[in-house]
């Protein structure tokens, strides 16, 4: 993308990498890096597979764009959160695939329009966590199908009122918050989205 | 702040914590948490102490409105990022005083006038922390005072580009998109921040 030599005064590069813990969720990373004046710095991190995000938009004539959202409590947080649809990618999963297996999952929802806004990087500091920004429209309800032991919420509200709670501290989620970034300037008509169709999902059969 | 019965049924409990890794940076918790169905299931997640962001404005009348920002290799995500200026809390220190203090070492600037304009907690899956985030105006320029192993550029660019930027792509880290909400609202007149003075900084003598 840009020129490899660039920015050689900014970047660090691995010397060496050590295992710092690996749990059944998280997997943390400890490298030796190289700094840009020769010396050396240890650079702790979240190694993680990338993430979707869904803003699933309802778009009815005559009446203000709606949106879908969760309440989930958020243990490390300790708080109920307003969030988007949003998950982890599964191994080798697309992330249009992923996004439409999350909404469906979580929401009971699925849409027939697609785009990608794009993607934000939620904790730089300490994971190599990726969310990609899809938005949806076109929703058909149906059945939600959540995982065991995951507990949420499905409502629906103005894109008004999302921008409103994000100013007011109501919504706190960082990539909901960005979210609501698109969201304002889709309703000012500074975003076109270049919608695409669904992919096709491959339904697999009851695990239990 | 709500009825503590509320949402019992999306709730979790600790039933017991135990720590995963605790590297120099990074403090990693693994805990038993009981479901609201009577299950149970286990939470990974970071233990942070906080952080805050700031938005420095340049507001010089009959020019478009100008933000500070950085550029920084961020490990990793394996990528120079562009980024408002932030960091991390301090034992016992206030927002506001790590605010002042972070923008002054990283950039270089004092500014006279301070607002916080709320909370976003980047990474609710997997983090304890929180970010506040602070507006800064009436700034000054001045000497930066990077930490050992910590290398980045300062740099001006227009509210507009900023927004920009976010929707193309080009600005991908989280907090600085949310901040970006912020901003679009503060230049349309959808937020009106109640400026406030600086708090008084002790300025510790250089360490070395």
């Amino acid at each position: 993308m840009t020129d490899p030599g660039a920015d050689a005064h900014l970047r660090e590069t691995c010397v060496s990498s050590e295992e710092l813990a690996r749990g059944s969720f998280l997997k943390v990373l400890c490298d030796t890096v190289a700094l840009p004046d020769g010396g050396t710095a240890t650079r702790e991190y979240v190694v993680h597979p990338g993430a979707v995000m869904v803003v699933p938009l309802i778009e009815e004539p005559g009446e203000p764009l709606r949106v879908v959202l969760e309440r989930q409590f958020r243990y490390p947080v300790a708080q109920v959160m307003v969030e988007f649809p949003a998950g982890k990618l599964d191994s080798g999963e697309g992330t249009q695939f992923c996004a439409q297996r999350e909404l469906r999952e979580e929401t009971g929802y699925q849409a027939s329009g697609w785009v990608r806004a794009g993607v934000i990087h939620p904790v730089i500091a300490y994971s190599t966590e990726f969310i990609d920004v899809w938005f949806a429209r076109g929703l058909t309800a149906g059945p939600q199908q959540l995982d065991r032991g995951e507990f949420l919420e499905v409502f629906t509200a103005t894109a008004e009122e999302v921008v409103a709670w994000c100013l007011q501290g109501r919504i706190t989620d960082a990539k909901t918050v960005a979210a609501a970034l698109w969201l304002q300037s889709y309703m000012a008509g500074n975003w076109t989205p270049a919608w695409g169709p669904a992919v096709e999902l491959f339904v697999e059969p009851a695990s239990e």
